[in-house]
């Protein structure tokens, strides 16, 4: 085991964010062993191949057996069911933590599954991700630069969200902690309201009379806006579900700036339509430079 | 002269797409020379600099002489006022086209500037650019690969759409022929519209309370999906403006769409949510892969 080293890490999912924060532990010496757990065979025979766990293993009890930081990075609906199956299997001094895109109906839905043992329990999710799935799309490099938020609970103790940022921060990550409430807000914002926005135009133009056509004179720009369209449709399906509390009055609100915005094309109002083009291109000239290329999930 | 040459070529307005063009015309020693026109002395004194044109004149009527092939690309609201100038001023053999994003208000504006003389202008569109502006972002690649629609007027001579269409093909480009109305419906639903909701979004989001730590939070879905929002205001006013009797009825539509994922929300359905999605990443996998970077405005 090397200096900083996290013992033997169970990841559930091994998809592109499991499968990533398994290379990149890997690649920095930081685990004894990895344990991938994945209820497909498939996906467990390709990540053993690829190298990118050692063991693999289908039933999530068996998993947890000397389990030290395990890591659930499964779609956001699974966690709870996942959580209550391992619940009354957890060696003592283990921690988990997860990688889901949305924090409330997580956190909910581990206290129901875990009960007293919620205190095991550190909530995360790294702000990266590509549009496309699967393992074989992973690489270590994913997180490097890229976000970590952690909201933790009052009942973790420090040591154990310390150590869930330590693994972060091993693959490259800016580890923050913000509440639960507080993320949820943000990711509607930034990813969640962007996704929705995306699905809905190409979903909109896909039922056209003549939507060959209209997909055939796009260009750069239409890719680019719509690149997130290509995104997990079940994968969204459940985050959209999950902070449907904080996406509705979001999308409210877009419903009505666009009506004001049509508004000001039906009564020409050129001066108001420039301000809030300008508003927007200020906006977005200042984002970080910093930010890398990748999804914001 | 080479042995395609369009001879004295004026390019109005050298800025990202007028500058790219006479670039790409010299490159391929395609013309004899070019007169860049702007208002700005300091634009034609970059242009000159850098080798993009021959001669600067600040006076559109002054490069009329001797003009054999006219491309203006400036702002579509300037369009008609230009031809307008130079109406009286038209040398017997020359042909003009513009590089105007709106093709139906660039038509009109033109019958009404050009009367009797309105078979020389041959209305067209080059499906290129970046969120750059200005001559220093020109550059000759621009137009490889990329579409440019022509919208012939009934009066133009076939001789004359062959000229322009002979001069884009030079610069790499795919020409296609299509209606002033296909144009406009078609530019308003893949370019205009989703301009509009980049700007809509981050507009939206730079008047929440918390905007700095919202666009502190966001990573490359949200860049991406957002670049086009970094676009010309005072540019996209006008083509905004210009295509409105398309844009209305698509930001209505856009606005039912979004209320109708809204209550899909309210009422947890997974299923409908999940469908939308998948016609959504299907059309949006089906993209020409050939499509290059660079926006369609």
């Amino acid at each position: 085991m090397s200096e900083c080293s996290f013992g033997h890490v169970v990841i559930m999912g091994v998809g592109l964010i499991g499968g990533s924060l398994a290379r990149a532990l890997k690649e920095h010496d930081a685990v004894s062993q990895i344990t991938g757990v994945a209820r497909s065979r498939e996906t467990l025979d390709l990540a053993l191949e690829l190298g990118v766990i050692d063991n693999a293993e289908s039933d999530p009890v068996m998993a947890m057996k000397d389990a030290d930081l395990v890591v659930i990075a499964t779609p956001v609906s699974t966690i709870g069911p996942l959580l209550a199956s391992i619940a009354d299997h957890i060696p003592a001094h283990c921690v988990i933590t997860d990688a889901g895109s949305v924090k409330g109906s997580v956190a909910n839905a581990a206290r129901q599954a875990l009960g007293e043992k919620i205190d095991c329990f550190v909530p995360g999710h790294p702000i990266a991700g590509t549009e496309n799935s699967g393992v074989a799309a992973s690489f270590a490099e994913l997180f490097i630069d890229h976000r970590v938020i952690l909201t933790p609970l009052d009942e973790n103790s420090e040591t154990d969200i310390s150590l869930v940022q330590a693994m972060w921060e091993v693959c490259g990550a800016r580890v923050v902690r913000m509440s639960v409430d507080d993320h949820d807000a943000m990711l509607a914002a930034t990813s969640h309201l962007p996704h929705l926005l995306a699905f809905s135009l190409v979903d909109f133009l896909s039922q056209q009379q003549r939507h060959e056509e209209i997909f055939a004179n796009t260009a750069g720009g239409f890719r680019d806006f719509t690149r997130i369209a290509a995104s997990s449709p079940v994968m969204w399906r459940d985050i959209c579900l999950a902070n449907k509390d904080e996406l509705i009055p979001l999308l409210g609100s877009m419903e009505k700036q666009l009506a004001s915005y049509r508004s000001m094309l039906q009564d020409s109002e050129g001066d108001q339509l420039e301000q809030a083009f300008q508003r927007a291109k200020a906006a977005r000239d200042k984002l970080p430079k910093i930010t890398k290329s990748g999804d914001d999930h």
